[in-house]
């Protein structure tokens, strides 16, 4: 198997963080939109059309796009894909959470804090992001109240999916402290056996 | 089971869509975010904590929030899920997409266009969306182009969840004439044996 992505990107790392804690050997091919990588005709036409990583290319050669259905890949035979089909659709119940009511606030006010130069605009735009941000760190704070995972007391891809950007929350504008049962759970992820940080996976997946 | 949603949201005319298609016994609890419905203590307390639906009430009590999770959990034994773990990820993938990468465009743009009052902020939020929508439709168009239905040729979830806002796209201002694939798709589902449509779907499940 071969994953095209970098692990700038939350989405990307999500798929290095399941690959890790599997010890799934594949290959990292380095692509970015930053330098137009994911825009190359060889990227568009093979890969994916829509210009966009991570992309999982299986080992029969077929691409699968988005971060979420990559990670139902990689993960279908493990302990990160529960048995039971109540516990499964509750894994994808937090991961289609994850990508229309966390990303587009917590992600989207991360990059703009980083990337896009202090103005009036950017900073009306962060304060209209805020509220959704907030409104999904607090039902996962509930949720985390009575759960120490997100689904059937043990780890899964749905943990796996909501780790990157909540623990960037912080540097997109969110105290997390307001979110005690939150920051405890971001711990339990990070103690998992074979957890690698953001940066590491980085490090090990940019090259030289 | 029973499902808790108004078939006036795309998003809840999908589980009806899919109940009708599976002749899947089940009760329709009219629930809407119009009238606060969402919002009622004991909605948030038993039903979702997030105040949204649709919601699946499995037939042991569970709730299964999101549309994606519920399509997931209705369909999972039959012919709309498909068996090989490659098309499985496939049809998440196109599930994904829609929640992320045409949803936010086409069905807010409907929304908008529907119900907020005509003015400088609604134009400019409308054209703001427009690209999103187009590259929603183009990468659609693009896939249609060589494949009837979006995973291994046959229906699946993926062309169920994608269906009710791409119908919809022309009354959110999207000009389908463009993308004729994509307009022969939307009679392909509409001819499915068990096809009902917005319309009907709302007919049956708002109370007289």
């Amino acid at each position: 198997m071969r994953i095209y992505g970098d692990c700038l990107s939350g989405n990307c790392y999500k798929l290095k963080l399941v690959t890790e804690l599997l010890g799934t050997p594949h290959a990292w091919k380095f692509v970015t939109w930053i330098d137009g990588g994911t825009k190359t005709d060889d990227f568009l036409a093979r890969v994916n059309p829509a210009g966009k990583v991570p992309v999982l290319e299986t080992s029969k050669g077929e691409m699968i796009p988005e971060s979420g259905a990559a990670l139902y890949y990689l993960a279908r035979d493990s302990h990160l894909w529960p048995v039971g089909e109540t516990d499964r659709a509750q894994v994808l119940r937090w991961m289609f959470f994850e990508q229309y009511s966390h990303e587009p606030f917590i992600a989207v006010s991360h990059s703009l804090k980083k990337r896009a130069a202090p103005s009036p605009e950017t900073a009306a735009k962060l304060a209209e992001l805020h509220p959704g941000g907030v409104r999904a760190l607090e039902t996962m704070e509930q949720h985390l109240s009575s759960n120490d995972w997100f689904v059937a007391g043990a780890p899964t891809i749905a943990d796996i999916s909501l780790y990157p950007y909540t623990s960037w929350a912080p540097s997109a504008g969110f105290d997390l402290s307001a979110y005690p049962e939150v920051h405890k759970w971001l711990g339990r992820v990070e103690r998992l056996l074979g957890f690698v940080s953001m940066e590491d996976a980085i490090a090990q997946t940019t090259p030289a």
